[in-house]
Parts: structure tokens; sequence; C-alpha cells
């Protein structure tokens, strides 16, 4: 109920505008990311990178309308990537399709994911191709399988609660490919998603035993991005009975989202990436993280007391 | 908590004496068996038969401690599969190792266990050994293990809510196993065993996923010892996007619950498989197959109204 209602406020353009602009707004989504500006995604970065967790980096924005929007875009990255190289950080990109113009031009958006996995080869990072609805599913997996082809440094994410996801696995696996594993966050209807968290849970535990499994005889990057450290653990003890360890895969994680997890778990031998969104568009990503998790919406209720 | 208490009840001797007497209790226990007489048991194994659904015969008793009485069990076992065979009966035996004497003397038990397995070999059928609480696992897989050697045709239980389980199927996959994967339906430590319901489906599910991926380079026989057809339907995606068929593997159930499914399954293409205990040892087993469902615990106490 409180999932659907958020992800229904996240679609809408009129509330977008005002929450954006207000303080108290500003204040709570301070909690998932460490400023607007890049600089403060850079500057978070290198402290993870000193306890020895990597990072994802993700400009906000996505359903860019404007193919010179999608262009500036794809500069922004590359700029990141230079910064990610001059420094020396442990970085790698991650992308929506829709942000680099696949609704306005989906030519131009696959020559600006190539472009970014070229450069992101120099840096020996891969390219992350983030997923967004459903209705994005088969063209995403598409400029995955076309980018794949001259670029093996290029990523896709896949979501557990769609029921197809088990064939995409499957279909992808002779890639030999890296893939984020996340829960799914979008409001999606029952005939193509599991909408129960035991089912949703079942089936992610389930496709990672399958990746994990998959990488004995073939080479997969499984990257688990998801906050539910007992799955997590769940799957390394699958890992461990198959005789692989816990490097096997690795956990991706949000900014400001069970930190202490994060650092007890690179302590404990995982490879962990934190996942730091940056940029002034938060707003439906924002209400997407709220609605993941009930008790999101207390610490952002929280934020809004003057006191 | 309502799980724990009637697990509880079930190992309390004075209570069994008390209800095994009591009529609203036989007349409640009705539902999962269709009588305590070996009779009533082959008849509805033929009933069911005509429909396409296999039957597991099992005999309720457990913990004998008085090695006449494992004797006297063995003989029965071997005359059920006289009658299986005489009938022409598509049905199987499922065995407990207390109930061949495990806990008096482990070599006798082992030589009953053999015995069956060689008179069900005539039959084209295995000899299930069920699993029992966790004190018994690493003998269990032992004497599996043992019979093994030189019987094909012997199956075992795993339990998926125990966290050893994923050790235990990679231990067992070499040996090309019969599989019977529960949830589990013990009292045991959170040490041991996930008690969360989200924890045992996805272990469940990863569990099964596992053993279909290895049936395509290997001999697994799967049986799906469970009545969550969720989880049932969410396994049959995964074989199919690996290639199998839904007769990949196995749906095992017990008698009279979810019977319309079990016959929905079995038109649908799946192999069904039904597990009809009878005899009149069913007190702690009836209180277990409780504990498993809020549901059934409704059932028997609207059986015991008199109107």
């Amino acid at each position: 109920m409180m999932r659907r209602f958020l992800l229904l406020l996240a679609g809408s353009g009129w509330l977008r505008e005002r929450v954006q602009r207000a303080r108290f707004a500003r204040r709570a989504v301070r909690r998932f990311m460490p400023g607007e500006e890049p600089e403060a995604a850079l500057a978070a970065a290198e402290a993870f990178g000193r306890e020895g967790i990597g990072t994802l980096f993700t400009r906000l924005g996505e359903n860019v309308t404007d193919i010179a929007a999608a262009d500036a875009v794809a500069e922004h990255y590359l700029a990141i990537l230079g910064e990610i190289r001059a420094r020396g950080i442990d970085g790698e990109i991650s992308i929506k399709p829709t942000q680099l113009g696949l609704d306005v031009d989906e030519e131009r958006c696959f020559d600006h994911l190539t472009r970014l996995a070229a450069r992101a080869a120099d840096v020996g990072g891969e390219v992350w191709i983030d997923m967004e609805s459903s209705a994005y599913v088969d063209r995403t997996i598409g400029l995955f399988e076309r980018a794949r082809r001259a670029h093996p440094n290029v990523g896709i994410c896949l979501q557990a609660y769609l029921r197809r996801t088990a064939d995409d696995v499957q279909r992808l696996l002779p890639l030999g490919p890296s893939i984020r594993l996340v829960k799914g966050a979008y409001a999606e209807p029952a005939s193509i998603a599991y909408r129960d968290r035991r089912a949703v849970d079942a089936n992610y535990l389930a496709l990672a035993v399958t990746m994990v499994e998959a990488s004995r005889t073939g080479r997969v990057r499984l990257g688990l991005g998801t906050h539910d450290v007992r799955l997590i653990e769940q799957l390394a003890e699958h890992a461990r009975a198959m005789g692989l360890s816990r490097s096997s895969f690795e956990v991706q994680m949000l900014y400001g989202i069970r930190v202490d997890q994060q650092r007890r778990l690179a302590r404990a031998g995982f490879v962990v990436k934190d996942l730091i969104a940056y940029g002034d568009a938060w707003y439906p990503w924002y209400m997407r993280r709220l609605a993941e998790r009930p008790a999101n919406v207390l610490f952002a209720l929280r934020q809004m007391l003057p006191f």
C-alpha cells in the first residue's frame, strides 16, 4: 500500500517541482547522497576507497526528452571517468539508458554507451547499464547485447521481481556477463512481476545461486544490488558449499543505506561497492528509495521536523 | 508461536495417549490419512493411480525403542512392497530410520534398509529415507551413502530450513541422488536453522534450482515435498528457462493437503506423488502437520465441534 502510494508520488511532476525546492526535503535526501555536485561524490568515493570499498557513480536523471541533454550526460560521465582515473579511485559508472537518450534516439544512446565503455576500459572498469521499468527491459537487454559485441566491459542490471528474469539470466549467461541483481523498485503488474516479498526473495536467491553456479565453469561477475544482508549471507553459504569464496560475487549497496553493514562485509572479505548517486534530479529516485523500506519513510518524516 | 507450541505438544507422551483415544481427534486426523489400516492406503493409492498420481507409502511411527518392533516394521514394508507389485500400483515407500531401529541398533537398521531396497528394486521403485530432527541428520546421511553403494534405488529427504543443507546437497550431488526436498517441520534452534519463512522459502528455491541445474549434466531425481504451489511454479519457471521440462522434477504432497492442486498439477504435466501415511501412531506426525499451517489448525478445531 505505502509502497504503491510512494511510487505513485514518484511519478508526479507537480510534486517533484515543489519537493525539490523544499528545504526539509533537501535535508532528508542528504541521507542518500553526499551532495548534488559531482565533487561531493568523488570525495565520498575517495573516503570509501580508504576502507576498501569501491564506488559506482550514477548521476541522477532519467527519461531525458531532449537529445542535447543526453549528449550533456554522456560528456558528464566522460569527465567523471577522467576524474576516476586522475585520482586513482576504485570506481565505475552506472547509467540509465533513458538518461543517454533511449526515448529520443536509440542509436545516439547506443553511441554514447559505447563511447563511455571505451573510456571506462582505459580506467579498467565497467559501465553498468541500470534497469528501469518493465517497458524498457527488452530494449535495455538489446543495447547490452549489442554493446557487448565490441566492449566486454559493459554490465547490466536485472530485477528479481520480474518473472522473465530467469529467462534473461539463461539468455545472457553464455556471454560471460556482468550482472547487477536487484529486487526491483518500480510498480509492476502481478502478471509480469512477483509482488509478494517472499516470492521476490526466493527468486532473488535462486537467480543469484544460478549465476554463482555458472561462475564455476564460465565468467560471471555478479553484483548483489540489495541491502538484504540475510540474502547476501544465504548466498555466501551456497557459494561456500560449492567450494567458492566470498569474493565470487560482489555486494553493491546504495550510499547511506546500511553503511555499517557495508563496512562489516568489506572487513569480512566480501567485495563491496557503494553506489553513489548525485545531481539535482533526485526526486523520483528518492521516492523509490522510500518505497523500498518503510524504515526509510520514518527517517524522512523525522527529517521534516524542525527540531 | 503457535508453531512452536504445537511442536511442544507433539512431543508429549501423556497428551498422545489421550488424544489418540479421543473420537474428535480420530475424526480430525481423517483429513490427513485415508485410514489406519494399510488396506485403506492401498485403496487410496489405486484411486490416485487412475488420476495419474503416484503414491509414497509411509507407515506412521518413529523412535522405536525395541528392536523387535523395528523388525516388525521392516516385515510390514516388505509386505506392502508385495502388495504394490501384486496390484500394479505406481508406488514407493518412505521410511524413517528411527522406525527401523536407528536408536537401538544402527546395523540392524541398515540391514532392514538394504533388504527393503532390494525388494523395492523388484518393483522398480525407490526406498525414500525420511529425515527426522537435526540430531539424526548426520547418521541418516551416513545410512544413505552406505546404502547407495549397493542400491541405487535409495533416496533421501533434506530440509531447506537447515543451514547445512546447501553443503549436504553439494556433498550428495556427485552420487546422482534422489532427493526429496522439504521445508522442515521440527523445532530447531536458530543457530542451525532458518526460522523466518522468507529465508526458508528463499533457501528452498535456491536448493531446488541448484539440483535442477545439476540434473542437466548428471542424474538427480528431485522431489519437491511441499504444498507451496507458488514455489513449485517458481521452480518450474527456472527449469523452463534452463530448457528443462516440468517433468524434470516431481511434486510430492501429503494425502489430504491441497488435493485440488495435486490433481491440477498432474493434469498440467507435472509428475505428482501423493504421500499416504497410515497406521495408529499418528499423533506426533499429525501435530507437525498442524504446526506447518495455521489453516490446518482451524480445520482441526472445526472437526472438534459436534455439529
